[in-house]
């Protein structure tokens, strides 16, 4: 349904054009002139004479020009539109009104902006066909068995218990403060404006939140924190902050789909995928980097920064410290950006250390202000619903437009009430993370080794809600389209939505993101069983 | 300081220039060359003759910039960029990096936005300069009675009382359901993903609110309503869907002046304001509007629609039935839309009645599909904190890309059941809206009568937490200098935060709106003492 909308979007915007609006065609006799002698002068001046090659023609056109304007029909009241209306016009006016209506219900529909055209054409990814298809018919083990498995979605239910008790326990004390003092909490204080980049107990907490979750190897500063309604508008005002219209980013890819919509749509900053392969773990190396830069430049694009997703998001591994290190050399190099998404920082299970960027800066003592860190509770803290997101950032300047950019998209106070009162409670926090840790590390054990069983590998997976999966064995022919045969077997036949890697932009062709954390040990069961299916029809077919 | 950090982004993209950039000038006899050359192919192009003029001197410099190619410096490693560097290389890098990073610390700081210098810009208007001044020292009767007193807000602390009752009672209830069994609410229901355009039931009971602010003279439907987080990211996101960077949209000035920033910042659309005057009790007139439409056209200029605000911020008077009809009209033959902004519909208290744009729409059978409505719940439920706003439109289109939109900026889900559940107390919410109005009527007579006993009178005012003052008596000279002596007056020596007219782009000088519901009884008092000092101050001066 969102799809058909979209098309009759594109509909609109498309076939209908200004020039058939009633209005214009009032004055169609002079505007045709114009159509005429505009082009006409675009022609002379672009391409004439240096003194008879353009005045010569010019004059002649502004004389058909002025011989136009004055066969133009008599003035009709648009071009008078400054006197009032005779009385009589006012009362025949109200009288004709349903004759006026009538006649004026064939006029076209209004227009559109041209940039709507992009986003509603965003649904054709089958990332986004996946998305749709798995809520409009989700599977259930007891009430609908038949339904499509999610694996589409990084969303953590592991550890939905956890946040429960916790909100059932302390929700009128968090919000409205204990017992009848309240606390010195007033409901004055979150019916009323509060500051639209985040109120300062939630970024005090949510500094010491972020030092936590990366083993106070770092101390974040609450001043540097923007709050916004979620990651992704976060992400956005660092867009808008630090790029303009056509200027790009550097993305190592694969990458999460959802960056083509949020990073673009509103814009204007274009992406460009920096490829990573296999036969590097899909590590990013500043080779491949430096070429995509220069690449950029060679075809006149303005690149302002690079986009890092630490955790990676599809793949699940982390950047090494080194990595980290050079990545900055190059940033400061070219003079450009670096957008550091850490969304996942402590969703990590693996042997490999989680290193934020905000370590590296600390390292050092020049200039930290090409350094932005995007941060939130969606993922680490299983609140995708709450939207609370974060800029971190070493520039001043951009904290301060953020600050001003968040009236479009701030938390609103009660939740920031419930989220600054659970991140200050540091002993669940600690053994919330904890217990989380263990369990995404248990749930990635389990679907690794159900797809090993499979004879299907995956990718060292370190963080993340999600495993890197090779089905590049199972494609014919081993191409995007053999890669998206095999995704719509396992949608439509399978009924499994995972992601496939060209959504993420991956080069190599079979790859697939599959999140685990929306399932129970014993969903993964059923998942295997689904995906045996589809290999033995491989099987069968080749 | 936030102005401060205005100046220094100002600094940074005007005085910065990629051209500077280490990297840059690596190559900088390329560059050079090319700086040369492309200037000079603009000139030939542009102004040459038509044959012998373009093409001997194109083929001139085509020469001269392939001699300057051959006499560039040997190729840097940043052309070799995708040749893995040396073993020696690795190691060295790697122990030079503090001379590195001391070499580059002299690098100048990255670029920011050039859209960002508007966004930085909007703090020199009079509003936010107020706006700051009252916030850094605000007037409380007990702590601090010589602080600002703040009329620039319009934020309703009127019925703060009954709010607050509402929620100590019940938070826990409307959040997590009643009792033990929890009447089938879910932590697990708001932690998760939900829809970004807002969950079912609060459209469904926003819905019905809407409904009973308008006196149930009109059925809203749930499916219409998209949720944003405030009616500050709805009109930014109506914004974006019906106008392209560049485009306009005719506005009735004197406007609220937040809309000079949450319309264009980064929409990039413009306003045309269409000036209204005292002599029509500042009411939008057809003509003018017509003029308005017609002078942008021939600017060259694309209107895609009109932005009303009914009640009008800052003057407080409704439209009348008729005018509604009229623009309405007007919409149709201009074929453009109508965004209306019915922010105060329930907070009105004169003798006018409100007529929503819903109402006329619904009147008439034909295509309804360029109007497009604004709501929230900041002013007439008090709740600015909560950040809840509404789009409803009859544009299926534009709903589809404003649900898409709202993944920026969505409501947090607590606060969505909370609210939800306080709409759907329909006593409550009738109670509410009933004293609301009372007390808002009775502040209003005590500021227009306080007022008038010196000698100051005000628009006739029906909706709004404010009045529109005439000061134009006051002020010398009779022009828009004299109207900010007296506003920085009224500001620096009075110490009272009002808007002046200016700032709402008013065409006559000498008028201010000052929001009379953050004060309670006692403080209007202060508030006529200290303009009564102004006053005498002005008398005697002149």
């Amino acid at each position: 349904m969102t799809q058909k909308s979209g098309h009759r979007i594109l509909t609109n915007s498309g076939i209908e054009d200004e020039s058939k609006s009633k209005s214009e065609s009032s004055s169609s006799s002079s505007s045709t002139g114009m159509r005429l002698i505009v082009p006409l002068q675009g022609i002379v001046q672009g391409r004439g004479g240096l003194i008879l090659g353009s005045v010569i023609p010019c004059a002649m056109f502004y004389f058909l020009q002025f011989y136009l304007k004055r066969r133009r029909s008599p003035p009709s009241r648009e071009q008078h539109s400054s006197d009032p209306p005779s009385p009589t016009t006012e009362l025949s006016r109200s009288a004709s009104r349903s004759n006026l209506l009538l006649s004026r219900a064939s006029i076209g529909k209004p227009h559109v902006s041209a940039r709507v055209c992009s986003i509603a054409k965003a649904n054709d990814s089958p990332y986004y066909i996946g998305l749709d298809k798995a809520s409009e018919d989700p599977y259930d083990r007891l009430s609908n068995c038949n339904g499509v498995i999610q694996l589409g979605l990084a969303e953590n239910r592991l550890t939905i218990d956890l946040i429960e008790n916790w909100i059932t326990e302390k929700l009128n004390e968090s919000i409205l403060g204990e017992g009848d003092s309240r606390g010195g909490l007033s409901v004055s204080g979150i019916a009323t404006y509060q500051p639209f980049d985040g109120m300062t107990e939630l970024k005090v907490a949510m500094a010491g939140f972020m030092s936590q979750v990366v083993g106070r190897t770092v101390s974040f500063d609450p001043s540097q924190i923007v709050l916004t309604s979620g990651a992704t508008s976060a992400i956005e005002i660092l867009c808008f902050a630090l790029a303009d219209h056509g200027n790009a980013f550097l993305i190592p890819a694969p990458y999460y789909p959802g960056f083509d919509r949020d990073m673009k749509w509103r814009t204007g900053v274009e992406l460009i995928p920096v490829h990573c392969r296999s036969s590097d773990n899909f590590t990013l190396t500043i080779p491949a980097l430096d070429q995509a830069f220069n690449q950029a430049r060679k075809r006149g694009q303005k690149v302002r920064g690079i986009l890092l997703s630490n955790p990676s998001n599809p793949v699940g591994n982390l950047m090494t410290r080194d990595t980290l290190f050079d990545l900055l050399d190059f940033a400061r190099e070219k003079n450009i950006h670096i957008i550091s998404d850490e969304l996942f920082a402590a969703s990590t299970f693996g042997d490999e250390e989680f290193v934020s960027m905000a370590e590296i800066v600390d390292s050092e003592d020049i200039n930290k202000d090409r350094v932005h860190i995007v941060y939130g509770l969606s993922k680490d803290l299983a609140l995708p619903g709450f939207r609370v997101g974060v800029i971190y950032s070493y520039n001043e300047s951009v904290l301060t437009v953020s600050r001003k950019m968040t009236r479009f998209s701030s938390i609103s106070a009660p939740t920031q009430r419930l989220v600054t009162s659970m991140l200050s409670d540091t002993t669940f926090i600690k053994n919330y993370t904890e217990r989380n840790r263990e369990r995404l590390r248990c749930m990635c054990d389990l679907f690794v080794d159900g797809l090993k069983e499979l004879g299907i590998s995956c990718t060292k997976s370190s963080g993340g809600l999600y495993c890197w999966v090779d089905m590049s064995g199972l494609i014919r022919p081993y191409n995007e389209k053999g890669e998206l045969d095999l995704w719509d077997k396992l949608l439509n036949v399978a009924k499994i939505n995972v992601t496939p890697g060209s959504s993420c932009h991956c080069i190599e062709p079979g790859w697939f993101r599959c999140c685990f954390t929306t399932l129970d040990e014993m969903d993964i069961r059923v998942v295997m069983e689904r995906i045996r299916t589809v290999i033995e029809s491989c099987e069968s077919a080749s």
